[in-house]
């Protein structure tokens, strides 16, 4: 069966619990691979089927499950069922639409972000929500699709470099999400070369595009601020958690990520500070140059009409105008006209309007 | 008696607790339905009176009773006082200009809150307000008129299928609730297309018309944020509830749909903002383009100003102009003329006027 | 003794509890009456003189003292003494340029709030002060002058008419609120009405004085909700009031009007965001307008000018101008000039600029 | 040593607590005054040396010390070792450009305050720092220069006016403050007073002073705002205060002072929004103006190029004109002429550009 | 290894507690200096290697160890396994891009925060990270470069003045601290006279320059209040610290730089409102000018084109037109078009158009 997965009005009706990915990638099949450890050993393995990480469950090493691809709604009724999680939890992976937040059950805690990053033009983001659920020694981790920002993480865990190997599974959910803020940086990097760029742009040659890729950006960060701010409640209510589950040694970490965010946050505001700024800069430009032009061109009418004028007088045909036979009338109308433009430039650069 | 329901001023100088509906909808016929079931039976019955509903108050299966049109203020009366329900409770019920809001009494939970559709040309929004009355065992629902979102919810009801027939009258109440607020993301995803298009419209053909279309679009979300607002406060409450009533398990379904809320009001507060983006590109395109009308027929004039002047001089009556006699003196003015509009042609490209 | 009533600056340098009267009503004669009711009797009393009412002070009876007219300052005094009130709180009672606020005495509790009405232009707001003072079994009212809204209320005190005789006075400053609440919502459904006519003013025939109206309903609303914001708190507070004054079953009734009172600031916030929105409106109107204008009027000057040049140039004199003498050259201009109007406004039309 | 005292640089790198006047008034004279008093005796007395009122610290009476001018840091110094001053207390006193502030010391309280006042072309406020330290039975006040609001003040104690002999050193500074504050309003109405100012005229005769005006006033508010919002802070702490320096009635009288200035707050809010509106309404009526000139005047242009350029064609000097040899041909041009331009009188009069 | 230390983004997907500095100032050279004190005796020592400063640890006399330059990783990491600092806080010192914070741990207590400085052309703010590291008789601090504010500071230190040498390292921390602060003025003040300046340029001759200063200076306040405000909040987490590492007579000292703290964030929101009200200034300015400016251009054709209009009739080369052979028709022509001239002039005059 193929449905539009992206819109969330298709669950509208259906019972709630009911397993639906919502969701853009709705071809992704589904990948389910763990890494077993302690400080001693570490075991890496694909599973072919669901059933085939279930008896990790117990062990005292710590063991992280990661899941990509969110299609095979069965298989996840069936982890569900054997880590014992609550039908709704599992409705919030699936659905990822969800904003960022961070839930306590009695077994385990649940928390589900976004990972961001740049597309190619530079213009628009694209989000994959990660969703993650810490246990006793266990972790298990939802992803949209294959390919994630953990590889240097594994790498680390491979080759036992830090303090990974040596902690639970709460420090191996703060590496996570850890990885996923860092790399917000270089959303937020990216939007500071933009804005940079922009603000060039607006000071030398401003034109109509210049404010399509001010709009674009300003809608960027409000959907990147989307993101991030209900990020802060969630961690902050992590760093508080009365849990087991996570070690108070591990809360500094989590505190750590916590002040990344603000700072992610404090840095997004000043953006949008700043490309108001830009947009005022752009608009006040642009009605700067065009008054600037209609003020040249109407100068120049300006000096033209009245000499056209006096040629106009000479130019009728009364039989009685004494001034028409006289022999340097016609170069001392020139002298008259001359006279008049002069004045007239030197009148408006003294008004500094030329 | 016939009057005016929809100005809550003729309430004003009756003493608190009278039963005056308030409403647009003062034609409806009120009718009486009941759905009461347990796991194992089920049985739906409409009323002719609402006396005939009076003996489910106290069976142990859970009985919905649901009332459609509000205008009986006198079966609503002795609804109330068989339930034990407080006048004001009452009046809240037949005000329908009411906030959302919840409110715990010793014997029941009283939630009101709106429906929201869209109407057919899309630039209104059309609510409803729906009030619950929750009890042990029992519901009562007030729909201002006939016609609801339930009837999946009542088919599941009728196949017994999901949880909900093995549950009490609270699951039914977040049952309710959370297909209204599903419905919300109908109501924000035609927003959503509405920006979009308006969007498409402002940056391809701008005028008069886009500028209505967003200030109505305006208007609507100003509207649609003030019946969703207050249902936050409500849920967040609700979901605190520390009465008998709502059970534990029930107040995690209850906080998910409080999720929802937020989420919806995080949608409304994005979509303002894209609103006020592209206000900003409408205003900031049609002055741009009114600017280059007015800057390319002010350079037509300012071209053609002073080749007039210097037909004017040449059409003088002076006897006295050397010029006028001289053979090649008319293709030579000529040419000084295509000289000057060429030199001006090029000026004005080089300064990017043109 | 005369002085200008309606400056609180010339309380300046006075000891704290001085009794003025500071108000616009200063030749307002003050009258005092009592009404003593209990569930049996009624009995309505208009006094002379303000001792006449100190006997009521320790009845079992409900008293309703009702004062109008401030500017007797020594009867207020004797009866601040007789039933023992702060000399600060009468100095509110007559301080008529006071916040809505509630205070709570040892015997006592003081409540002041606003009465608000429209003026016969419709164009800006009466506000009267009232105040209460709530004792056990007597309720003193304050108002500022003769003519209240509360002879429905009188009148179903002397009929019996709903639950009012059957409870305290607590009850009776729940009821005065209340209808002073009640006639808020003829204020807004006001504003409501001008708002729509001025947004159909807009769109239709937007002229400067649609402007200031505009700018008028705006300065009313800032005044309204001034009045209106600090009695949300002051309700808030006496709902939350744990004195035996206010009786439990009382406080239903009183978070009622609260939740009227938070109803109505939603409206005014709202109808700041209609007004701005219609501002929005107007601005682009008349701007919209006066491009339209200027665009023709540039139009019609830039087809003529080049005309004009060329007839200017068979207005010059020179002797040899080959084409003065063809004979169809006369007709030829006039179609020329005649195929560069047709083309320039066809290029216009094109551009849509026509 | 004479150095500029007005700005706050001059004290970098100097230990805290270091005494150095910081403010506009470096020439004042340090004067030393005493009153000292209870029911039955007042004393007032001007001190030569500081040293002359040390004996009045452990009196029963009591004993307000007035000290204005601060440049004897010497002296200030002294008193506070005798009094017992926190260093720091003793910098803030000289520190002018502090916030109002109140802060508990374990024997007194300290609290410091603006006076504020308008400069004769009113257009600035004048402010001037004061501060109170309030110990058991006796109370310091610190001023900037001689003369403040307090005559009226020392009249009542002089002549006992009013319970305040009555009361302790506690009452004494409600006085002091509530005398204070009172002139706050007479700043508000002056600023009320030139909003209507500013608003008549920009309705009746904008021009680019009344900007000026309305741009001086808004930083006035920005300025006045500034002083009286950490002021209500201030007076709060006091009224929540759990010293026995304040007693409980005493607090009855602060609390009533504190809702002068929540008063004086709305009015400045009010205030700011009101000068924006008037703004806006500058703004447009501005644009309006212009756009009405710029009309006119466009639209004498086009009805008389249209004009010129029929006149221009019978001007050519073609050979073969015909009309040119038509005797009624001259007046039909003339009824031809009169014809347009009446003909686009009325089309401009219709459109209603005219 | 040289790399670009200037970017966050080179430490994605490094284990936590790396440290890698980042920052500005990548080839300052590691300094470290040392001053142990006690009242009797102080000792300046500048180490060459890190460990020469760890035998200060446990003296009983304050010891200040200063470390400016943070490219030396190795020597930090022994610094902190010495003083037990945690691998978090040793990244937050060496990556510059931090906020200010405070965070309290078991034996010591870390605050950051920013020195803040003007660049010479006075239009961008060069910020320098400062660490300190608070622990018990001990205070370590970080600097980014050589050469700070605490010049003055060594010498009260060297000199003995004031009470530092009788206090303990918790008073060494507030004197830095306070320092620094102290500094922020310097930079408030330099805007508050870059905002005379330009509000006297925007006044007297405002150009496209000005703007762009308004700009560059809003952009620097955006920037500086993000320094301060974090401050703030550390500031008053270090005022509530409940560790014996504070005494409670430093936290008053501790709450008066905190309200100098606040009194800068109130004056950088002053200033900000200034900028906008400069920046309204400006651009009315500008609209004005231009307004100035063209309505004088289009006056001046306004009233040519009628007189050319006239100049054209009697061009006309009709065989019949009476007037020509008038004798006194040419200057009556001219009578008329001066009277039509002056006719203009004083209409516009009178309409204040001129």
């Amino acid at each position: 069966m193929k449905v539009d997965n992206s819109s969330i009005t298709k669950k509208i009706g259906r019972p709630p619990g009911t397993l639906i990915h919502v969701g853009k990638y709705n071809n992704e099949k589904t990948k389910i691979s763990t890494i077993d450890y302690n400080n001693d050993n570490l075991e890496i393995v694909n599973h072919q089927t669901i059933e085939d990480c279930f008896n990790y469950k117990n062990t005292s090493s710590v063991t992280w499950i990661n899941i990509s691809g969110l299609n095979d709604a069965e298989s996840l009724k069936k982890l569900g069922a054997h880590y014992d999680l609550h039908p709704l939890l599992l409705e919030d992976v699936l659905n990822t639409n969800h904003r960022p937040k961070k839930e306590t059950f009695d077994e385990y805690i649940f928390l589900t972000l976004k990972m961001i990053g740049i597309s190619p033009d530079g213009y628009s983001i694209i989000t994959e929500q990660v969703s993650f659920v810490l246990g006793n020694n266990w972790l298990i981790s939802f992803q949209e699709r294959e390919g994630d920002l953990f590889d240097d993480l594994r790498l680390r865990l491979k080759e036992n470099k830090g303090i990974i190997r040596k902690q639970k599974s709460d420090y191996l959910l703060y590496s996570l999400v850890d990885t996923i803020v860092d790399n917000y940086y270089l959303v937020l990097e990216h939007f500071s070369d933009k804005i940079l760029e922009l603000e060039e742009n607006v000071i030398n040659h401003p034109d109509q595009n210049t404010l399509h890729n001010i709009q674009k950006l300003k809608k960027l960060l409000i959907n990147y601020r989307k993101s991030v701010i209900p990020l802060r409640e969630a961690l902050l209510s992590l760093q508080k958690e009365d849990s087991k589950l996570i070690h108070s040694k591990t809360k500094r970490y989590i505190s750590d990520v916590y002040e990344h965010v603000i700072y992610i946050i404090d840095g997004i505001e000043t953006q949008r500070d700043m490309l108001s700024t830009i947009m005022d800069l752009y608009l006040s430009g642009i009605s700067n140059n065009m008054n600037q032009v209609m003020k040249v061109l109407t100068i120049i009418s300006t000096i033209f009409i009245p000499l056209t004028f006096i040629a106009g007088v000479y130019g009728m045909n009364f039989q009685f105008m004494p001034e028409l036979s006289i022999k340097w009338a016609y170069p001392l109308v020139w002298t008259v006209m001359v006279g008049i433009t002069v004045g007239m430039i030197i009148y408006f650069k003294k008004k500094k309007w030329l």
